[in-house]
């Protein structure tokens, strides 16, 4: 039997386990393409074939008509991995046949980079702007930077960069306000236009609800996101899942420090119950930090005082990359 | 927005996250002090001492007047840093003036020897008898093997082992079924005896109640333990805190693998609830599997997808050990 008493003499984990003090950052590119396997297959060999970064995490979907691969690396090596994931997009994947119900103007539609560990958010901006510039000279893309890499106010707003569509875009110069940060001033025929940014940790979080009603999907999703009154920093939508014949309360979570996993899913359960409707289950999208993990442990248990130190996972990896705390 | 249909051309996380194929073995040794925070200090700082390995956690108690280390590293480096700890806590802790509620029988009172990752559990056995062989030999501690490496099948009970109890092993020559596998036929005059063993992953994990009365707490931890038909592997005591003026369900949970800490929570909170009690927080002693807080997410969230290479930190690490996937 072990035990913590409240006077314990000590109690703590010594040391960190954080064992990159190298400079990494995640990538996570969303591509206009989840019902062919072989274009599919082909972003994710341009991944797995690239030098020094790690392939973490791969989505595609059909009714979406989308896919989103999950890397890291050096900065070095994911500019690298991007711009040859972007070429295989390019040369792949035609807008002028594709539809799908979620927003796109791009064969390679958004290129995210997102600080890991210590890494500043400023790694991930040069990063932005240094990729995006290479995608619009070598691939002849009109690049929008966003997020902390816009160059101007609303084009923070990935949504208002993408909101005319291919489609939109296609039909006019882009000129004025459409005008791209870099790249030509109109949509590359097949591939059109690509929103290339820099942001903090989001976690891509889906409820599934045991009920056939979108509506009461779509009900929760406007309660729970921030722009209609809900929960800080969170986007939500009611989506219905044909292939699983189940309504989905899909969530971003922009702000996973202040807002846990936890309560976002207590505050879906709690108003599907108003309608009697129960939870089939939840994911998550990509990759997470163990950080967002244990505070769904610590806040479903009441483990108040769980750290990632204790997670011996994390020593192992440490130990494997031959550090100690002897000496 | 990200998302994930059931009928997803694919889904899945390549590759593997494990860091290290090297060989690791985590340690708990416990103590039979909890009070002089100078003794205690000491024996951290062997540990720290000892090269190639991590000190991962500590917990001391002066109610129970026992601390735990935990560490982890390559099997030669662990029982180097077991041998440095076992000397300290010989020279250094003197049972002849120690009481505490918590049975035992030595100053090193356990040594277990856990696998961490691909490693055997026979690394373990032997690296236990190797060990326990020397600290026979060069501290004159009889050795008592249990669990994996008991020499005899009443042997594998640690609890059978300890409970003479210093005193009852100090009164009587170690003979017959009191025989020790190694080391001399009578306790150490201050150091006592020491029960060396190799055992799978065990959780150590209390749950606080909100109530002064410990009898609560012992009602709920007898119908929650094997032994009285509760859950399989599980051990648990009702314990009253003094300093926290709380009782608590001391658990140990010996197959994590098959009973998750939710079970474990709410088994606890339901019972509790029968008397009207709450649960004030629990705590988890030592170190976890990452795997075993994953299933606190999949199990409070319904997130049944949930996989250890969608943790951020581990991949980091991995490249940080000068891994990738690429090539």
């Amino acid at each position: 039997m072990y035990w913590r008493g409240s006077s314990s003499l000590w109690r703590g984990r010594p040391g960190r386990t954080n064992a990159n003090d190298m400079e990494l950052v995640q990538c996570v590119p969303n591509f206009s393409e989840g019902r062919d396997a072989a274009t599919v297959a082909a972003l994710e060999q341009a991944i797995r074939a690239s030098p020094g970064v790690a392939l973490v995490d791969r989505s595609a979907d059909p009714d979406h008509h989308r896919c989103v691969l999950t890397y890291l690396g050096p900065p070095a090596a994911v500019a690298r991995a991007s711009l040859a994931v972007a070429q295989v997009a390019v040369e792949r994947i035609d807008l002028t046949r594709h539809a799908g119900q979620h927003p796109r103007m791009g064969a390679l539609d958004v290129l995210p980079f997102v600080p890991v560990g210590d890494t500043s958010i400023h790694t991930c901006i040069t990063l932005a702007r240094e990729t995006g510039a290479r995608l619009a000279a070598e691939l002849h893309l009109p690049v929008y930077y966003y997020e902390e890499a816009a160059s101007r106010p609303e084009r923070r707003n990935l949504a208002w960069i993408r909101s005319p569509g291919f489609e939109g875009l296609r039909s006019r110069p882009l000129t004025d306000e459409r005008a791209p940060d870099c790249g030509p001033a109109a949509v590359h025929p097949t591939a059109g236009a690509v929103a290339v940014g820099a942001r903090g940790p989001l976690l891509a979080y889906n409820v599934y609800l045991r009920t056939e009603e979108v509506e009461i999907a779509r009900a929760i999703a406007r309660r729970l996101r921030e722009r209609d009154g809900g929960l800080v920093g969170v986007k939500a939508l009611g989506l219905w899942l044909a292939s699983r014949g189940q309504a989905q309360v899909s969530v971003n979570i922009t702000r996973p420090a202040q807002v846990p996993l936890s309560r976002v899913f207590e505050f879906v359960r709690l108003e599907a119950a108003r309608y009697g409707v129960t939870i089939a289950g939840s994911e998550l999208i990509g990759a997470a930090r163990l950080e967002e993990l244990l505070e769904v442990a610590r806040s479903s248990l009441g483990l108040h005082d769980l750290q990632a130190s204790q997670v011996l996972d994390l020593w192992a990896a440490r130990l494997a990359a031959g550090e100690h705390t002897g000496g």
